[in-house]
């Protein structure tokens, strides 16, 4: 039963997620940063793989484009909710993200928008429609990194 | 233009999901056992909101369930793309994922029906159905970790 231990141990530390604070998904803050490092190492593979077909670095298939967009919006909207107060040392996050919680929560609003977006083109199965979309996510990404990430 | 650059050489590195080998996703081992993890830690994160949830921790929200289950839905079929040959070196991988594939390919599927019947019940919005189906997902994460985890 060793890991339904686990599982159950997780589950008593974590709250609800709609409606706890974020802080409260995580039992300390280093499985904040593991999980909101987490979500954005698997998001980013994914976005380098519509990225390969964007750059013609591998044929267009819009199956695969589709799949990989629609796990891009997924997980653009879960990283946020690792951003826990007090988690920036040892890690990339500039204090900025929490100084300006604001500048920061409507960067992150913007990327998920981007990813919904392509995810939407993705739909079209048209790569030039793909590609704008992908320049537009790739754009919010750049933005926030600039100024919230060292 | 550094975050760009960035995704371009990932890009570069990376195969199409869907016509290459499992190997060609990620430019080296470490790549793969990055994202395999990653996966690996934002599927648990859900799986445990849903648990505190089942297990009468917190109280019970069917769209909270609900969100969660399908982000663990989504996140079941990722994390085995990861498990490339000679990547079991300083993880809890065993051996056995490669020398018994067939059988690890089949505990990671029938992890991945129970995520699916999971998002089904809870779709419901019962809680008795989705503790049953929390149930067998727990189950079939303990059978995988027994066999071919450390």
């Amino acid at each position: 039963m060793q890991i339904k231990h686990k599982v159950m141990v997780a589950a008593f530390a974590v709250g609800t997620a709609a409606s706890m604070p974020a802080a409260a998904q995580f039992q300390k803050p280093a499985d904040a940063i593991k999980y909101r490092q987490s979500a954005f190492t698997v998001m980013g593979n994914h976005v380098s793989r519509i990225g390969a077909m964007v750059q013609n670095r591998v044929p267009f298939d819009a199956a695969t484009a589709l799949a990989n967009a629609e796990i891009v919006a997924t997980l653009s909207k879960l990283p946020y909710a690792g951003f826990v107060e007090g988690t920036a040392e040892g890690t990339k996050a500039k204090p900025a993200i929490w100084s300006q919680r604001a500048k920061f929560d409507a960067a992150a609003s913007t990327m998920q928008d981007n990813a919904a977006k392509l995810s939407v083109a993705a739909k079209t199965g048209d790569l030039a429609q793909i590609r704008t979309a992908f320049g537009a996510l790739g754009a919010s990404c750049k933005a926030c990194h600039d100024d919230f990430r060292e």
